[in-house]
């Protein structure tokens, strides 16, 4: 490693891979990335989110990532998709402080993400807005892609993931969307239409249905965990579903990789390996794959950054089209470039 | 701490509670608990689950706690309540290796879980025997309350916490069900039946209802937080919606507790300190609240047996009864104490 | 596990020994001490000390193990040995929070260790009574065992870890005294007796000959770790000196146990794998070895207590005792069993 | 954060400073240090390390803060200072991984840290080259600093730690240096020269005395930790020294800040806040301060590499000139920049 001679990020992660420890694992992660959009097979590429993220001031690096082409599906917890909708209305994060006394933050409506803070009367407003937005989405039961399109089209806001996404079509899911203040405004709505006979619905297994859509119509597959969490579980989950409802046979992720701050040794699925997904069959026997120890306010730049400084390897990578008739869906690639340039 | 004077896990606790660091955290875990126990309002009692607490070795153990009424509401990821199912349905837990090849347990159908095995053959089975059970539920939309609470008395283990929950009353959600091989079990079930106008279909957002119910129908609450993760959110968030949906008067839970290997400083939701919730309201400016960082197959069983052995504390807390309708409760305390010793 | 059916600690971590994860882990850090004690070539016991454990209460824990004779020789941080002195003197640990303003703690001089309290101007007595009481050491150089030895019989509580240790005769070593409040002690002494051509002089490098010349005159060893720091990795790197300085016959230790909350995957020491001190030859490669992810306060009690209630399993295992002989020593087993009942 | 406007990392650490969480606070540790750079009161900056620094590829970025003048006194575990000895002596680290089997490693001795292998004969050569070439050390009682400094003028390789701060007249400190391979080779020195009434040898007291020295010389201080271990809670603890021996008037340091992969509530002093240290008065009541939890691997090249972008803000920053005469110090300003351009 020397500092003296990084010349960009592309530079720094190329060193990274170098070195050892989490620096390397992080170098690594980029190969498996950039591996993932220089296949001729053109995997499907999903990219899984949790944690704080926009919190952590990482909506235009998310973003960018839709826009730029080099994921395919997002898959996300409901408050990472909320608070894009939070900023896309205008709502603020503001910086404050870990030790902060949050019985004085009740007092004056400032709910506090660790360092930062969020305006509760604008969290309300948004959350109404949702729920009154939501009757304008058609009355029957629909999927969280369905339903997070419709969102993403009515806040078009340009620097918004949701609305790029719309824009790209690029499908956004969250199985666990009710966990959310989307779910908050979802439960508005339904509290105003409990009676009536048809009415907006979201099917959640019908997610799961379309997953696996996505997934047999995919020669391959590629996954980006930032954290874990319920999109890292989904996506892996979506190989077992793929294999029994279909009979598809059976070949897990393809390229893998995660930036995490959990640990194998609890146990548990958000910091388990990506070998011990091998031995569900989730990730792929040959599979390439890289986990890496670090936050995402850190590490999602410096991956998110070295990409863009290397985009010569990667331009030229056709985006993916999906046409979806009803729960299913047909891809194909587009023939434009992934990036404009 | 003086081990020579040990008798006993109750014995342990309160000795904890004279020390520091994290045996001083748990120690007061017990402290909330026993104090919630106690509160002659009755609060109810949520318990919320994450991680691999079934191969932990926890599912008695969490039977029990249902089993004893010391909890009144589990909020449980679809993992944990699948591996409960996968053991009444015969399924074995195997001790295993952290550093098996993961390739090579592939071959024998074995899934690993950090140091335990599961027969994959076996969970086929189980998630195809949700499949085609969940055709005796009503072909309508339903909570995921009432699909757990069917599934609980279709698969009458004694040991199981689903079964226990199913005949004591006590209502079962998880927010995020489709994320997890119940979920399979619910993708094979709609698969079958999309053609038909009339079918079983996870109305997700009623779950959030439903809790919103229960919030409003109770003079307090005290949540128990073994880890973090959906059920962690979603319980807190209840409070917002309760308050926005209901105009009900904004107190957060009165007593909290959590055990969790998760830190502050990444900024996230599992590892977020119950002070911070206090900024949201989701935690009462008053609330007496623990948390303690160890992990849940040693924690757990160190609460839950200081409990029994200091059952004399609790010995005659009322259980709570859940009388629904549709998706409208009422709460009543029944009469006989909550063990029967 | 069933925690209606634990008897006591020996009980409980038995029943973990049945489990998963780091409960699993720390049922078979006892089963490995067990089998050290059990075993009749008699290894050496090592005893490696590091965190705020005496703040955390385990005085007597560690007292007690000493006193036992489940241990036979102590390498310890500065700061253990330093706040068992503190409380032979009389100093107190105080109950306080971790969200303690500190700015206002230093302005009453009390000093916060996490959530406890210590008395500055106590430690400061403290401190200058090692300085005075060290001119009554004979003025040559010496290792921290003799001098340790020497404060052990000079500050005699009953329930001090050093002050039993020297009673026993239990060799304690720390590595890095200097860095210490012991070490501030010394340095105000250092400054009363500069100019002299005879003073006493902490002779670092002693402290490693006399490390090999217990190695090399055990048939075998076993490592216990409470925590990680500088006795791990002293106590490992003496294999390696002892091979080098003394031609002995490369076997690492037989017997290896570590309870640490500390990770593998920042590539530190603390946190390593002793697996992978197995390809440095510290630990034999067919070492029976454990490693528990439990912070000391709630990890050292369980695994103490347990020892305790099966005692029956140890009972009869003879002390060692140290002749020393300048740096050089011969060991030789006490006839009367370990523990007096 | 904007990725796609980032030009260097400079640029990343100051769009870090505006985001949140850890990528925050690695951007205020850079304001700390730039802080420290720019007084005019010219503190001695502390740097203390710990961790597998060079095995993490950070050699050269270690020796260039050096070479460059941004710090000031070095403070390092005994294993930094070895592998960077070895490495002079034409030891290499190997890209390995961290899932290989130790026992085969142990066969062809290769010694595993983490995900890199060292050559364990060229170890041994090493520590044999220390050795002997201790016999050309005068024959006496000798701190820490002294020895280094010895050592770095020894091995004179341009890319060594050791040898570009014995070139630059920085003193390099190990209060725990018998706990590394150099105390192997001072042990191999020390079973040589046992008879001997004249010997080198190690006065470990005497690091406490500079250092107290340093202290008391220096208008304010600055510290930097790279992790925690002995060499933080050293230079911490030379306040309360300095205090004690020489009625010091007690301000803590002025400056300080920590990368590291602990955390606070385990209670240790590696993970422990600034602000604890504040009620210690190790830390000055007043003193600005940062703690980013990020690998050194990852965080330390973005510190650094920062500090090299933005170099024009402390060019000119003066060096400092330590006159040591025995165990005594006088410190003054060089003239000359700190950095040739």
């Amino acid at each position: 490693m020397d500092v003296e001679k990084v010349r960009g990020l592309g530079d720094l992660l190329e060193q990274f891979q170098g070195t050892s420890i989490q620096a390397r694992n992080l170098g690594r992660c980029l190969e498996v990335w950039e591996n993932a959009l220089r296949d001729p097979k053109r995997p499907t590429i999903f990219l899984g989110l949790s944690g704080p993220l926009i919190a952590a001031g990482l909506r235009k690096v998310l973003r960018d990532l839709v826009d730029w082409g080099v994921v395919d599906v997002v898959v996300s917890t409901g408050a990472v998709l909320y608070q894009d909708l939070y900023q896309s209305t205008g709502g603020r994060h503001w910086v404050g402080s870990p030790t902060a006394d949050d019985v004085k933050l009740r007092d004056v409506y400032l709910d506090r993400i660790y360092d930062t803070y969020v305006d509760e009367l604008k969290f309300e407003e948004t959350d109404r807005a949702i729920g009154r937005i939501t009757n304008e989405f058609p009355p029957r039961p629909a999927s969280s892609r369905e339903y997070l399109g419709f969102l993403g089209s009515r806040f078009p806001d340009p620097e918004s993931i949701l609305a790029t996404a719309a824009r790209r079509g690029v499908p956004v899911f969250s199985p666990a969307l009710i966990d959310s203040s989307i779910g908050i405004g979802l439960t508005l709505h339904y509290q105003a239409n409990r009676g009536k006979s048809e009415r907006f619905l979201l099917d959640a297994v019908r997610d799961n249905y379309e997953l696996v859509q996505i997934l047999t119509h995919s020669p391959r597959t590629a996954v980006i965990y930032i954290g874990g969490g319920t999109p890292k579980n989904w996506i892996n989950d979506g190989i077992v579903m793929a294999n029994y409802a279909f009979g598809r046979e059976g070949e897990g992720h393809f390229y893998a990789l995660q930036i995490t701050t959990d640990v194998p040794h609890w146990g548990g699925l958000s910091g388990s390996t990506l070998d011990e997904a091998q031995s569900w069959g989730k990730i792929s026997r040959t599979a390439t794959r890289a986990m890496a120890h670090v936050e995402a306010s850190i590490g999602l730049p410096l991956l998110a950054g070295a990409l863009w400084d290397r985009r010569a390897k990667w331009r030229g990578h056709p985006r993916l089209v999906f046409d979806w008739t009803g729960d299913e869906v047909e891809i194909r690639r587009r023939r434009r470039s992934a990036h404009r340039p």
